[in-house]
């Protein structure tokens, strides 16, 4: 046998050693980007107070003219600029502003790139971005580019590439990149995130939160029906922040763990095209978006995580938003409940101590007595004059005055670019998920390297109470 | 170049192909042995009427003991034979029998074997087991094989080697295997598979189920420590099938559908070891299960099933039992509820039905009136006699009522040796899954080839309504 047949066979050999070594690894291999030139991580990210944060805001749709009128409230704040492609919508907003006699902002309209001039105006300080789901990246980029900080509405961003490149942005140009989630700010999630944090739960070992909101009355809302367009053309979880956020906050992901693997699995697609039926409509051909979606997540740490995803099947409203732990239990929807383990309360701790099972959820009684005990203290400070506002019952106010309270004094922000990652990251990698037979797909990790930095995760300037149980 | 070189060459390049398509399928296959000379599928399996059918217990411990009460009330059934390793368990029974003034059965105890002398009692018909989760399939097989029929208590058979020996042994000798699930027949279960066999949800897309109970006040009572011992060895869902069973009837699997992947996850190990440590006891070395247990389920029609386990933690006890329907959605815990599209209910059929929305659930007064409306006949037939008996509310008594109900009457059982193989596989797929960085895995067709002859799973012998909704 010669030289080069033996070498041939030798890379036969090796070559079946490599196969059997990669086919028993069934995870799909996600590649991280290296961090570019200069660019360093923004754990606990802070920069110099900010007296009076200028924003401006780019689409007055749905929920940017609410934002906008909400900002008339939030203290430290400034609305510098407000743009929209339609000018009636710009019109409405100063309208809005004139009636209740706020200084009027400088407004840029009529053209797909007026929110370029937005974005370039010195003034500005903080870009807040609630157009439509395919102009939240670019817009954002740009605006960083233009030494903007810039918080954007959910799903801030859908491509592991775009994601990787507000990353690089904000990293490179020591920027706030923010998502705007609201419901890690509603009173449960607060007051559970708060009992959380002080023990009563035990270790947390697995978390849910979903988005179940059958969108019928809305899909014709959205401008150039682009949402159900965008729905038409991708499987997986296209709505996942409403659910990640509160359930990873739990679980402090990036705070000392991070996700490993995620699965995806979807129905096949009905609601939709019966739908359209119904209103004599045309259906898209090969609509993609399965009715439910499922997505189950492993951390570092061995937590897991599920997601779940149905807007179009006729089911009461639900975020799911459930914990396990060692010592406790919380559930949110369809009723809000706690359960504990007997000998985690102290007995002048909660009333009727004796009857405490962890087969069952607390009595009222109880629940509002840990609930005046362990209130969140954002609640505490803003809950009232947030129910006042409105907006969500309160937690969008919450949201927005956070963010302006972080950034008047100079503190980390409530999420940060890491969260928007992670939390929007599901929307691609359930994708890939899916498309591969509910592969098990590996969760690069956003921070390279810097996810374990920080352990646990907290509000910045909050004087939590450390109370034990 | 010489021939050899060229072939070598050519088997480089060929792997090269079956390697890529080979590893861009991540989904583990389960192969399924050929079916036994001579032996039939069991799709809607009958024999001839039995007018009694005379019954052996193996297994007197908790739900043994249990059964043999019970079966004293059950019609066109004698209790033939009872069967313990313990003397004093069958003792006990005897004792109650006499009590009762019951015609008292052969006896058999203190070997290991004993139960073999049951199986081959020749006035024995069917074999009724209730052992530990050992002996279950070692005694089905035997008393199969003295030509018997077995009920087996849940779950049945935890290994696929296993699971295949009863579907070869019961389509070898054309006799019932079922399983003891009693947990399909639970009032809120059969009412709700009756409105929806009825066309009340539409299409069901996608159903789930669980165990979540927390084992603390019964790991103690298994003879030799058994239940937590398989639990220290093993990964994976080990007690799938109350949860399972339900959702699966709902989505008529093997009449008309099957499983195709299969995909779990699991947290790490933590209530079991802080339980024994609190208790002084030692703790197994690699305590295998992890605390909570997902598993998601794929089928062919394209529906979606979720699974989960959890015995550890302090939850309140859930089957979770839910379903998503085109139409209507259905929920058991924590609380009893449906939702309706508003087209879906007539406005006779139903009380203030302008107020109908798919984003919330009906009233107690709707609810009640669909209750009454699609009350399932087992519950109108044997219901009010089951409640008297009792066994977990009544659905033990509807399960041993009709398992003796068919057998009486020649009909097909209500579950069927697939319903026993799919449900009891969700332990051993699992693990594959979860052994294998959840990796998806296939499910084999226990049916081998007969899933779709049947089209829609329904209880033989009952007069179903037909009302449209």
């Amino acid at each position: 046998m010669n030289k080069l047949l033996k070498r041939i066979l030798l890379t036969v050999f090796l070559s079946g050693i490599f196969i059997s070594a990669n086919s028993n690894d069934k995870t799909i291999k996600i590649p991280v980007p290296p961090r570019p030139d200069g660019a360093t991580d923004l754990i606990g990210f802070s920069l110099d107070p900010i007296d009076t944060v200028r924003v401006g805001f780019v689409g007055l749709g749905m929920r940017g003219a609410d934002a906008v009128e909400r900002f008339t409230y939030i203290p430290g704040s400034k609305i510098e600029a407000i743009c929209d492609l339609v000018p009636e919508r710009v019109d409405s907003s100063i309208s809005y502003l004139k009636r209740h006699n706020i200084e009027l902002p400088a407004t840029y309209s009529g053209e797909e790139n007026s929110w370029k001039a937005l974005c370039e105006n010195p003034n500005v300080d903080l870009v807040y971005i609630a157009t439509d789901w395919q102009h939240h990246v670019p817009v954002a980029l740009y605006a960083m580019q233009q030494g903007k900080h810039v918080a954007i509405e959910v799903p801030s961003a859908f491509t592991l590439e775009d994601i990787w490149a507000l990353i690089d942005t904000a990293e490179s140009n020591k920027l706030h990149c923010t998502i705007l989630e609201n419901c890690v700010y509603d009173d449960f999630e607060l007051n559970t995130l708060n009992m959380a944090q002080n023990g009563l739960f035990g270790e947390i070992l697995h978390t849910e939160g979903s988005y179940i909101h059958n969108l019928e009355p809305f899909w014709d809302r959205y401008y150039n029906n682009w949402r159900l367009d965008y729905n038409s053309k991708h499987r997986g979880d296209l709505y996942p922040t409403h659910g990640a956020g509160p359930a990873f906050q739990l679980l402090d992901i990036h705070r000392g763990d991070k996700m490993n693997t995620l699965v995806s699995m979807d129905t096949k697609v009905a609601g939709i095209p019966l739908w359209l039926e119904k209103k004599g409509r045309e259906v898209p051909e090969n609509y993609k978006n399965g009715d439910h979606t499922m997505t189950m997540i492993k951390t570092e740490n061995g937590k897991t995580i599920q997601i779940q995803h149905d807007v179009v099947n006729p089911r009461p409203y639900s975020r799911m938003y459930q914990l396990t732990g060692t010592k406790g239990f919380a559930n949110k929807y369809p009723i809000e409940g706690y359960a504990f383990d007997a000998d985690q309360l102290s007995e002048d701790s909660i009333p009727d101590h004796e009857n405490l099972s962890y087969h069952k959820f607390v009595t009222d009684e109880q629940k509002n007595t840990l609930i005046d005990k362990y209130q969140h203290p954002i609640l505490k400070e803003i809950g009232p004059k947030a129910k006042e506002v409105g907006g969500h019952g309160g937690m969008d106010y919450i949201m927005d005055y956070r963010l302006i309270y972080c950034l008047n004094n100079g503190l980390p922000l409530d999420m940060d670019i890491y969260d928007l990652a992670e939390w929007c990251a599901i929307t691609p990698l359930s994708e890939i998920s899916i498309e591969n037979g509910s592969a098990p797909v590996e969760v690069p990790d956003f921070t390279r390297g810097a996810w374990n930095k920080v352990k646990g995760y907290r509000h910045a300037g909050i004087n939590r109470e450390t109370t034990k149980p």
